[in-house]
Parts: C-alpha cells; sequence; structure tokens
C-alpha cells in the first residue's frame, strides 16, 4: 500500500462521556464542570455554523464579546490594576499596571496580543489576559487593539503589530521587552517576530506564546482527537474554520503570517508555549515547539492536566492558572535585559 | 452545587474517525495507520477483558513478549549493537553496547528500566528501548531484567532496581550514571530514585522517563480522553487495571513506589519526560513533570505531535524517534558528570 492510502485509514474512537477528573484543583474542576455544563444544555454557536455575511459577523462577534466582557469585574476584583486607553502609531493600546509593580523590573515591557480567533475580543474585551500578566509579573504591559476582520483582514493585525513594536523600540531595547499573547494573540507573537525577522528588525528578548493558533488549515492532529473534548474551542469545522479564512482573505491560510508553522523560527528569542491535555490546538502548539526546538531556539512546553483551550484565562481563579502566567513571569525575567 | 456534585457532570463526546495525521513524518504515519488497520481488524486482546488466573497471565504474557520480540531483527539491523547477558546483585541484566561509543563519555553509564505494566516484556524482549538509548547517546546501557508478577510482585522490581544500582555506584560514580525507561520503566525510574531518597543512598545524576506510568489508580484525565485514541496503550479498564493489580499486590495501586505520583519529588535530579498528543498516559506524564516542577526540580516536557504512549520506541525507523532520543542523550550529555 502506498503513503497516500495508509494516510486514508482511520481510527475509530466511540462516544464517550468524560467526567471531571478529580486529579486538577477544585477551581479548575468548577470550570471543567461549568463548560461541560453549558454544553450539555445546548449553549453556544450551532456546531458547523458559521456567518455567511458581514453583516452576520458582526453581530455574533458582539454577542460574544459582551460574553468575554462580563468577566472583567470578577477579574478586576482578584486583580486590582489601573487601564490607561492611548494611542501608539495611531493603534489604539491599553497600558495595563498592576496594582503591586515590580521596581527591579521597571525598565522593561510586555507586549501582550488578545486571543478570539482574529475576529472576537476587540476593544475593551479585549485586557483580561494582559491583566493576568501585569499581575504576575509586576510588570506593565501595554495591550494592543489591533485592527480586525471583516472590516480588517490580513495583514491589517501583523501591520499594527509591527507598528506599535518599531514605536516601542525607539524608546526602549528590544531585549527589555516580551511579547505573549494567547490563540490568536499567540500566533500573532510568533507572525510578528517572523516579520520583524524579514524587515531586518531587532526581536523582542523573549516570547509567551500560549496555545497558539499555528495552523489555520486545520492539519492539526488534536483538531480531530480533541474536538468536542475541549470545553472553550470545541470544534475546528465551522465557526473557526470561518474566522480562519475571514481573518486569512486573499492571502490564504498557508501564508506563513498566517499560519506561523509554516515560516522559518531560526533566530526566535527565547520562546515558553503553554498548552493543555483537553487544548484543541495541543498540536498546533506542540508542533510549533518541535519546529522552534529544531531550528535551535531555546524553547520550553508547558501542558497542563485537563485544560482546555486557553482555559488559564477563563479559570482565573484556579491554582492552575497562577502557575501558568507564574511560569511566564519565571521566562521572561531570565530572559529579558534591563 | 457542591463540588462533589460538579465532577459528576460528564462532557459528551460523539463517536469519531481519526485519519492518519500529515503532520508527521512518513514513516510516523505508516506506524500510526499500521496501529489503526490492527485494531480495525479486531487485533489485540478483547477490550475489558484481563486474565483470571495465573495460568491465563501466563499464557498471555509469553504470546505479547514473542510479539514484542518479533521487531529485535529489523531493531538491530538498523541499530548494531552487542548484548552481553550477566548478573548484578544477583539480577540479570543485560549489557547493550552500541556499535559507535563515544570516547568522551566512556566513564558515563545509563541503565535501563523496560516497559510492559511490570508484566510483560521480560527475558530477551526487554532491551528493545536500551538499543535505542544506546545508540543514540553512544553510550554503554545496563539494561535490567527486574522481577515481575504473577510471580514477583511490588516490591520486587524496586528491590531489584535499588541492589543493581547500589552495585554500580560501587565501581562509578553516581552522578555519572542516568537511569531511564518507558511505561512502567519509567514508573520505575521514578520509584527507584523516590526509594534511593528513602534510603539517603546518592541520586542518579539525571533521570529520563517516557510517558511514564505514575497513576496507577487510573485517575488521570487522558485515561478518558485517550481511550480508544492511542493505538499502542489504547484502554486502562481490563488489561492494563489488571496489570496494576497484579504488580501492586497488598501494597496496593495508591503506595507511592507503585504510583509515583502520590511520592515526594523534592530533591530529585534532573528529569526529562517525554509523551506524545495521543498518548494515554499523556497525564501520568504531565502530572508528574507539574509535580516537579512545583518541587523546584530541573524538569523538561518533550510531546510529540499525534504519538500515542511509547510509539518512539516502536516506530523506530522516524526521524520523530531519533528527536526522541536525542533529545534524552543531550539531557543526560548536559546533567552528568564524567
Amino acid at each position: 500500500m502506498d503513503d497516500a492510502g495508509l494516510i486514508e485509514i482511520a481510527r475509530e474512537v466511540p462516544a464517550k462521556r468524560l467526567k471531571t477528573p478529580s486529579t486538577v484543583s477544585p477551581q479548575l474542576q468548577r470550570s471543567i464542570s461549568g463548560l461541560a455544563a453549558a454544553a450539555a444544555a445546548g449553549g453556544g454557536l450551532p456546531q458547523g455554523w458559521a456567518p455567511q455575511s458581514v453583516a452576520e459577523w458582526k453581530t455574533v462577534i458582539a454577542q460574544m464579546d459582551a460574553q468575554a466582557l462580563a468577566m472583567a469585574p470578577a477579574l478586576a476584583a482578584l486583580y486590582p490594576h489601573t487601564c490607561e486607553l492611548g494611542q501608539i502609531a495611531g493603534v489604539t493600546v491599553r497600558e495595563i499596571t498592576p496594582a503591586t509593580l515590580d521596581p527591579a523590573k521597571s525598565g522593561r515591557r510586555l507586549v501582550h496580543f488578545h486571543g478570539g480567533g482574529y475576529a472576537l475580543n476587540g476593544g475593551e474585551a479585549s485586557t483580561g489576559e494582559a491583566v493576568l500578566g501585569a499581575h504576575h509579573s509586576g510588570m506593565k504591559v501595554i495591550s494592543v487593539d489591533y485592527r480586525m476582520p471583516p472590516d480588517h483582514p490580513f495583514p491589517a493585525a501583523v501591520d499594527d503589530a509591527v507598528a506599535v513594536w518599531r514605536a516601542l523600540t525607539a524608546e526602549r531595547s528590544a531585549s527589555a521587552m516580551g511579547v505573549f499573547g494567547t490563540s490568536a494573540g499567540g500566533g500573532l507573537t510568533l507572525a510578528l517576530a517572523l516579520k520583524l525577522k524579514d524587515l531586518g528588525e531587532t526581536l523582542p528578548g523573549a516570547l509567551a506564546t500560549g496555545t497558539p493558533w499555528t495552523d489555520l488549515t486545520g492539519a492539526s492532529d488534536s483538531y480531530q482527537v480533541n474536538a468536542a473534548v475541549d470545553g472553550v474551542f470545541s470544534n475546528f469545522d465551522g465557526f473557526a474554520a470561518g474566522m480562519a479564512a475571514l481573518y486569512a482573505g486573499e492571502a490564504g491560510v498557508t501564508h506563513p503570517l498566517v499560519s506561523p508553522i509554516f515560516g522559518d523560527f531560526a533566530g526566535f528569542p527565547p520562546t515558553i508555549f503553554t498548552t493543555g491535555t483537553r487544548d484543541i490546538l495541543l498540536s498546533d502548539t506542540v508542533r510549533a515547539y518541535r519546529a522552534m526546538r529544531a531550528a535551535g531556539v531555546t524553547a520550553q512546553l508547558e501542558v497542563h492536566e485537563a485544560m482546555s483551550h486557553a482555559e488559564y484565562i477563563y479559570a482565573f481563579d484556579s491554582p492552575e492558572s497562577a502557575v501558568a502566567f507564574g511560569d511566564i513571569a519565571r521566562f521572561f525575567d531570565e530572559h529579558l535585559s534591563n
């Protein structure tokens, strides 16, 4: 049998009922059970469905952003901070200052790109993860509210990221700045570094990419293995594939600045990856980590028991979330200059 | 709702057909497809079944060991080596010498414990992984053919491991020796270090634990998530749970030397973990890695796309296998003394 034939052999996996495991903290158990209960109640978008018009996209995006924003008060209560709205190089940014700044790191900055499939979590909904990063690192975080489709497909987000980065490096050493983000924000973190390499610009001192969306073609194995297993991002087909196409536009989903797995990571700064065993982007994460290691980059992989996609953000009261952001903060401590 | 109630909420995952992914090498694709084809043909033990008598155990063990041994000629053709049978402290060992020894590492040794659920892969079937470790490290490997049930349940395996280790440290510095193993062999690697700590003996210079069986109670989340997904070790219930009970005997599966996840990893030597995204012991691996990090141990986690349990041993012609053992060899290079 030839190789092409072998690829078509499928493995049959029977239906299963996944109990919430006893092997995680009570807080993460509550998150996992809450997601399972929501799925059982038929919550969320219909499976396989994607908006069919710009108007439909905008309606759904507004609804989902409002849901994301609903967690802001509880987050702010646990992690007090100030948020200052501004512009850098014409791009909207929010500077998050945690209640406790570490004076030893006052010369450093973190730059944050929010997740949401390059369509969701714009505006006020963009800073949840930035608040957690600021709290756990004791550093100021500049969260970039990059332009998104349907009005602004690729390369608007990358252009905004580069513009902000260039402005920041005019006043501070690149090696004293780290860049981080989750999901699409993790992908954009990698795309920024790939683009800066192309431009011959100085790269950040370190990167932290959480469950990064690195392969928008949907080829990664965990898209099938963890379909319906992941409680946050449960299926690629439908809405997520729609966001991929909406974002990529004419460039297509195989463009290396859209799907960084097709890029060349040689020369990248030290990078930490975070994911979970239920994460539908477990493979997107692992493949990018392996590609970096193969390119000789200093890379660190952190995987959390029973965690779904980006759940370390949503279960922000869990010890697992503190461990995830603590690892990221320590990684920046080790690799950023003053 | 109280926490106990939340644990009972289940997540429904529909039946699925997993295609062999395009995101791995052709060699690993062939392995994945071969395992899927064997499952489709109804190969392997009946699901949920376990032997009910010592005689049944011995029959099945002999059959499975013969299957494992069948890969030896192909392995030897790719990785030429010599195998010298001997005894150390009354324990049967096989010293594997690869065709090419690295003279810079001549003062070092690796100690190997085979996998197989503490029941399988005894005797001539025990050295497959040792051959790969020897080849990729350029070091001599002492593979320990520890006693196993049904005749010799716990603590015979740990006692044998300790006896061999003590004899080896009488003639060579512990810091110049690394210990490695996969599955039960990874668990025994951790159990040995836990026992040496208890005894106040010097610990190995470094450990490499591949998809280690750290929780024989079956609580890890990937036992359910990757059930029937993993092509090598497809289900915990039945045969594997039977091996766990057979091995643990009167000590029970929660004994920390049976299930090292219940042990205290403080003071452990640097440890590298290897697993795959389809691995049914992904969670056993990740939980032990996290526990080590929490205890302040230098630990490194390597995860491979679409790999099932221990598949880096069985797909020994794949580039992924070479990367896995290359990472382990480099880890020993970095952490062992001369």
